[in-house]
């Protein structure tokens, strides 16, 4: 109690690289009259990126996405608009079809669905004409009502999940496929806000002939916490694929509908960020060694901190499928508390899949679970024990900002070994990429990728060797290389970024994006630890001269841009260190001063970069001064000094 | 749930004006060799202020403290020292005797104890001669063992109130008077850190016939809230002045303990200041109208934010009255919960002092409580109802600081209105002078009061006419006047400064403090709303003039100090504004350029500041710059331009 105050955070965070908008050219598509381009699919066989705007979706070339190669128009019917108006919703803004679901339905059509003025529905796009086929079906529960709502939704195996609002009033939540979803209950929902969904194929590499499993991720309010006002807790919930229901208890509800609380918490400060804005899962061949990100922030988020933690999807799984489940009692008739079973429960567990186990007690799928089973589920849906993040403690803290969409790529470097590398959009269209080396954060950029700092509405990420990450907003979509090497001009930098995707190449003298085959090249540099030591010294003074030619008036502004944030300046006149005096001020890492006659020479403006203890000197810029005459000459005799 | 990251701060709470160490005089007192001036007590009738440190006792003139009349140490024997370092202590730091009470006894001498290596011992002081009596007393329940333990107590009709650790270890906390103690139970305390107490002498203006109460303040680890981990509450507790304890049920316990939740929460974010780190209360003749307000924090600590919470005693009296019990409950063996008790209480009402309504049922005294009575509140000490501030919402709110000391001064202004001036201590050596003008917070100093950033150990004022400040930190005392109106030298700025000290003289153009007699006067300026049109315009072009010879070489700064931190500033020459260009520029305030033949003239520093809606311009620094011919003939030849 006593020592809170001297808690500290880890590191400060800062990006060592910024390019603000501009700086870096990006690839931007943007349609006249189209706005808030939320929604995006990537087909990468095709080549194609699906981006679902307000009531259009257009196709664009994947490698180039100002390329437009199709489009079609979704509008409200006048009839539907005026309905919508009168139920009191805004007409200019509200009452359209904002397109929140683009999939692959099969290898001819996209299943698309709009909010459709407050009546959400879905139809079925061709994806060889790029018309829509007309077959219009009833979006509710799969699509939310109102743009500002959040959902999720996956398609698998040709069916939809979805995890979104199901009335108008938006009261009714449900996660949801065809005629199968939750039950209308606090306990099962309480005022979700989802931010993801995905399947996980377990089936394929399972011992005890488990099923695939839909995972969804959401933050609601808490029933088991209390404090001064409504608690947030950041969850992660799953059905099995191949769930049909109840036969009597629970039917047309999930059976297998289980849901844990996720941890993202600072252990020294025991700070808690309990929002979870977005997930990215990190696929591999063997389900059990899949990672998943999560990107938190805070509830009482005026305090602008964010966090990622990175989860095992096996913890997931032993916490559903081994762990203790919560259980609500009534205390003096009215307060409902909930605590840790403890007692027996029943068999076939309740919410597994059907799986071997379950076969050999002659239950072959969810119609056959006993009625004891099915309403031990739907009394407990809520697992007791938490999902701790890998390391248990969050793999990136940033103070400052406000994190809100995320995406990982795990790239091999130069040492072979892999990197995740997190690509994290932020509510004022920043973009950090950053990693975590042996629990050292470290941004490697920020960017800026809209001009008018508007939030990150979605983010993918291609697969392939030149990879790009695509971004939505409400403006536009823009096509983000996950790299920047060549913009790193000496060696000093490039090694200093400790970007994966870059290494110096001493023959050309230039940073380059490693390919798969570089990695057995040997000539590259790459030293993600930091270690700098392998650049040459004609490469540290590499700066190129730039001769300045000034009158002895005025006042100078030498300018000095150093590329890394984390780098301290100094000026050197003629190699001899300045120092801030009467004559010399510098100001936001510029030299300013007066010129007079004495001041030709050569003007160095050098950075020192600490990184792990050792220094890293480099010239970012030289300039060769020469003051010439006077424009006049000066009649004025001389007065005493 | 999808809203949060849109709520924001009622505003910045920027201080008007900061005054930097050494910029105003402060009078300081430290003996060399002595640290830890943690504990004052002062005697206004006697004009003194008494001084604990480690090892040693002053007394100060308390209108000059760095005159000092008396001086007695206390220092730890040899033998206790090393018994103290023999059980793990550090003999240099901890093993001393640290003063941490200080109370008036009688007319002739205080109470004082120490921590006499991890020995509480407690002592009097003669205050003639200033020598301690040598009856030496058990401290232990009275003064804490550990000098970085907080703690409380009150000398109430000669009898020590305490709230501090109880063992050696710490485990044991108890609130103590004599033989009378809390429960060694969670409900009754759970690791409580004490911050204030004070007696509440309800009996002079009571209609019932109730008791004086000693009320204590305490941060401590909630029993009835629960999230990831263990969740702080703040707290208000009280105990009846003429309890005795129970006969047979709580014999030598407080039959009158009782506590409930002090919130201090921003409403629109749900933002929750958990820590209360100090409390001043603002006694009135009637004790119903009086006033407290506490210093908060977050358990988030490393967020660096501070509220000031105002409560009506009378709240705190309503909710021990009248208010519901909170009732624990077992879950299955083994969980415990707490809930709202909603079932029959018995009377007399636990835990209520004796009044008259007890004396009807010829209960005299807390010895002739009925077991069921005494029962129950040895099971119910903790109140269901929260007390709630004035205004539902803190009265100051600031970022970027650590609050952890308060005292609080009722002024009659000019408009003859009553304005309670906060003035808070920070853990960095600051003090803030705030106050609320109808829901605006406005700072209107901050003050550096100690050289080296150290936390604000204790904050007393005085009363009477020109009331002073008395701080206690690690290195000394200072004494700090209530304002500084005489360093408002414009109309402009005494008005601005809206200090309800301060007003303006106009016929001797002077900010001066305003004196009881002077709320009669009507030639003197105030306006506490901020309104500063009464200036009139020679006042505001008041700026002195410096002339300025300068050569046409080198580059010149011309300085300008605004006074307030809320005003932005504009540069003119020969009274056209300048613009920022390849000639000019501005850092931080003062004007940057490089002089020419051509740069005579008169260079203006104006400042512009805003308060509600209307804009005040102010010209603050005025320079005559008299540019002088070169220094040398220069016998170049005029070259191309």
């Amino acid at each position: 109690v006593l020592h809170l105050l001297q808690t500290a955070w880890s590191g400060p965070a800062i990006p060592r690289v910024v390019w603000e908008y501009g700086e870096v050219s990006l690839v931007k598509f943007s349609e006249t009259g189209v706005s808030n381009y939320s929604t995006l699919l990537l087909n990468e066989d095709r080549g194609v990126l699906y981006i679902g705007a307000q009531e259009a979706i257009f196709a664009v070339k994947m490698t180039d996405i100002s390329n437009k190669t199709s489009e079609v128009y979704w509008k409200v019917t006048e009839r539907k608009q005026k309905a919508c108006a009168a139920k009191g919703k805004s007409r200019e803004t509200e009452c359209l079809n904002y397109i929140r679901i683009l999939h692959e339905f099969n290898n001819e059509s996209l299943y698309v669905c709009g909010t459709y003025a407050f009546q959400p529905t879905c139809d079925y796009l061709s994806i060889k004409n790029f018309t829509l086929q007309g077959r219009q079906e009833e979006g509710k529960g799969k699509c939310p009502f109102d743009p500002a709502q959040r959902y999720t939704s996956v398609m698998v195996d040709g069916e939809l999940y979805s995890g979104t609002v199901y009335n108008f009033l938006g009261s009714e939540t449900v996660i949801l496929r065809s005629h199968l979803r939750t039950e209308y209950a606090i306990p099962w929902l309480n005022e979700p806000s989802f931010v993801y969904s995905d399947v996980i194929r377990e089936s394929e590499s399972s011992l005890d002939g488990g099923d695939d499993k839909v995972y969804f991720f959401f933050t609601e309010v808490s029933v088991e916490y209390e404090f001064n006002s409504e608690l947030l807790v950041p969850r992660v919930a799953r059905v099995c694929k191949g769930d049909l229901g109840g036969s009597r208890i629970l039917q047309k509800r999930w059976t297998s509908f289980l849901k844990a609380k996720l941890i993202c918490t600072l252990p020294e400060s025991n700070f808690v960020f309990n929002v979870i804005q977005d997930v990215f899962i990190l696929k591999t061949p063997n389900w059990k060694e899949t990672v998943f990100y999560g990107v938190f922030t805070s509830q009482w988020s005026n305090l602008e901190v964010s966090a990622v933690c990175a989860f095992n999807m096996s913890k997931v799984e032993d916490v559903f499928s081994k762990g203790k489940y919560m259980q609500s009692a009534t205390f003096e008739y009215s307060h409902v508390k909930w605590v840790r079973y403890n007692g027996q429960v029943p068999t076939p567990r309740p919410g597994s899949c059907i799986n071997n186990e379950a076969r050999t007690l002659n239950v072959n799928n969810s119609l056959m679970l006993p009625d004891k089973t099915l309403q031990f589920v739907k009394d407990h849906p809520l697992m007791a024990d938490p999902v701790k993040p890998i390391g248990n403690r969050p793999t990136l803290v940033k103070k400052n900002a406000n994190y809100i969409q995320i995406v990982v790529d795990r790239v091999r470097a130069l040492d072979k070994k892999l990197y995740d590398v997190m690509f994290v959009g932020t509510d004022k269209g920043l973009l950090h990429k950053a990693t975590n080396y042996g629990n050292e954060m470290h941004i490697i950029e920020e960017l800026q990728i809209f001009p008018d700092s508007e939030p990150v509405l979605t983010l993918l990420l291609s697969k392939g060797d030149k990879k790009n990450l695509y971004a939505g907003s409400h403006s536009g979509v823009v096509q983000v290389p996950v790299a920047f090497c060549e913009k790193y001009r000496t060696c000093m930098d490039c090694i200093l970024a400790r970007d994966p995707y870059c290494a110096w190449n001493p023959q050309n003298k230039i940073c380059t994006w490693i390919t798969k085959e570089d990695t057995h090249e040997s000539n590259l540099v790459q030293s993600l630890n930091g270690t700098a030591a392998a650049c040459r010294a004609e490469d540290v003074e590499s700066a190129s001269t730039e001769e300045y030619k000034v009158k002895p008036e005025g006042f100078q502004e030498l300018k000095c841009l150093p590329m890394s944030r984390l780098a301290k300046v100094t000026w050197k006149l003629n190699n001899k260190a300045l120092s801030e005096n009467s004559k010399y001020r510098v100001v936001q890492n510029n030299l300013l001063f007066s010129v007079t006659e004495e001041d030709s020479g050569t003007y160095d403006c050098w950075t020192v970069e600490t990184v792990k203890g050792r220094q890293y000197e480099q010239l970012v810029k030289r300039y060769s001064l020469i003051v010439e005459g006077p424009t006049k000459v000066l009649t004025t005799s001389p007065t005493a000094p």
